[in-house]
């Protein structure tokens, strides 16, 4: 069965046209995520989606347009959390026919309470059926998977403070402004280096005077940077030695990780996360029952 | 003899008038640090200080005006540096009678070179000679000295990484916009409590659920932060259990800093900075012939 699956998140929305194993025959994209689409105006995206898509199939709409800051609010399915979990707690799109709305994982937990939207459908989707994922980003997410359930998962806010760093902090100005060299140069590892005895301040200063008394250059330091902040989210993620982690992200970020990861003693898995998205919401349309195509 | 001490740094310029000892018997103070200063300008500020706190004594500047930015260049003092050290490698303000430029002092060691300039006469006035010395800030000072010499020190990027991500962050929309409690709530000690992990990015993370699922208020949050940074900065600190530790700082700042040392089991000495500055300085200045006076 074909299926439209919708990542519909903070600043993108990305719709797949899929067939039923989730296999991409079809891809539309555009920047209405949800902080760009009025309150009455989902309808009217989704008809755009469909235009493009084909208007015969299913809708499977995961990510933040189910937030109670999206379309509608599907409330989250509790870790540990497996695909049918997580179809049962679908909702239909207000006022569409064949169109669901996904709820996002929540852990609750002492100290760790958290949620995931959007990315429970890529782990779902991923080749490894169990083990640890990593979905690289501003925040990044890694999660645990046994027996086909979303165990526990932890958010990292690193990206978006490599980016703070790298444009708004004093150490811009020994900076080239520049991306991380995607293959990760000398510097990338002397970053993740930096970041093994978890002294996060010290570290992020200590790129100043590398900087400014060791002379090291710019390019240097712009793969410093990334590398400790890279660095410091896979040690937090606090993995067994030797453990195989799955990175669900984008190409060049996705290579850095697994840098730091076998610079850690991991294995990294490389997926793809458009493609785990893809088949994630297959998996789960599997368990909706929907309504008759007209 | 009277001594006019100036603490001149980047973004402010204080000077104290000191007896012998170092007893500030007046002060002054403006927001003419160095970024505000133009090159040919420096004497003009030294005349307006002079005519503020007196033309007979003579003057010892501390800070950045003595780097490569700043009024003239006085080289680092290599540590270990003692009192001495910082004098022998004192320069003449160009062109003035009676005024000299202190340098700072250097670490070089490999992956821990870092530099001061203005602290070393901080920490030279401190009451206690040796121990471990606190000054907290946008970049804090954390300082060993050892029979009078500043022994090895390093600087963590606190104040700065908790100013951006108050103000910028995704946890911005979690706070309250007021300053965090000068003595400190139940939520700052959650958050020092939240950094002995060693996971900053992820404990950073955290505020957000901490606010959006577990129904923290802004008030609680902004404390939280507050203590997640400072805890970080204690624990990366790398104190001996039950050390001492003399804190140089402004008021509320020094508060916060003393019960995240208190809650590491460490023992806070409040020290005044200003007091101490001027004071080390007193005991620089014992070590600097001075022209007589015309």
């Amino acid at each position: 069965m074909a299926l439209i699956a919708v990542d519909w998140g903070t600043t993108n929305c990305r719709a797949y046209r899929t067939d039923g194993a989730g296999a991409i025959q079809k891809t539309y994209s555009s920047a209405l995520g949800i902080t760009s689409v009025a309150p009455g105006a989902y309808p009217g995206v989704l008809t755009a989606i469909r235009a493009a898509l084909g208007a015969d199939a299913p809708v499977l709409i995961a990510g933040m347009a189910g937030s109670n800051r999206g379309w509608a609010e599907a409330p989250y399915a509790a870790a540990p959390a497996a695909v049918l979990d997580v179809a049962r707690l679908a909702i239909p799109a207000p006022g569409e026919r064949r169109a669901r709305l996904l709820p996002g994982v929540r852990m609750a937990a002492p100290h760790a309470s958290d949620v995931m939207r959007g990315e429970e459908t890529q782990i779902f989707g991923a080749e490894a059926a169990d083990g640890v994922l990593c979905l690289p980003g501003t925040h990044t997410k890694w999660a645990r998977v046994a027996s086909g359930a979303i165990v526990r998962f932890q958010t990292a806010m690193a990206g978006e403070v490599y980016h703070l760093l790298r444009t708004q902090s004093i150490l811009a100005g020994s900076l080239s402004g520049g991306a991380a060299a995607a293959e990760g140069g000398e510097g990338f590892l002397e970053g993740v280096a930096a970041a093994q005895d978890g002294r996060f301040l010290h570290a992020a200063f200590s790129l100043r005077p590398r900087s400014l008394l060791d002379g090291r250059d710019a390019r240097w330091c712009e793969d410093f940077l990334s590398g400790l902040v890279i660095g410091s989210d896979v040690r937090e993620a606090g993995l067994a030695p030797g453990t195989a982690v799955t990175i669900l992200g984008a190409d060049a970020l996705a290579r850095l990780y697994a840098l730091a990861l076998r610079a850690g003693g991991h294995v990294p898995i490389p997926g793809d996360g458009a493609q785990a998205f893809a088949r994630g919401a297959a998996r789960i349309a599997r368990h909706i029952v929907w309504e008759e195509a007209r």
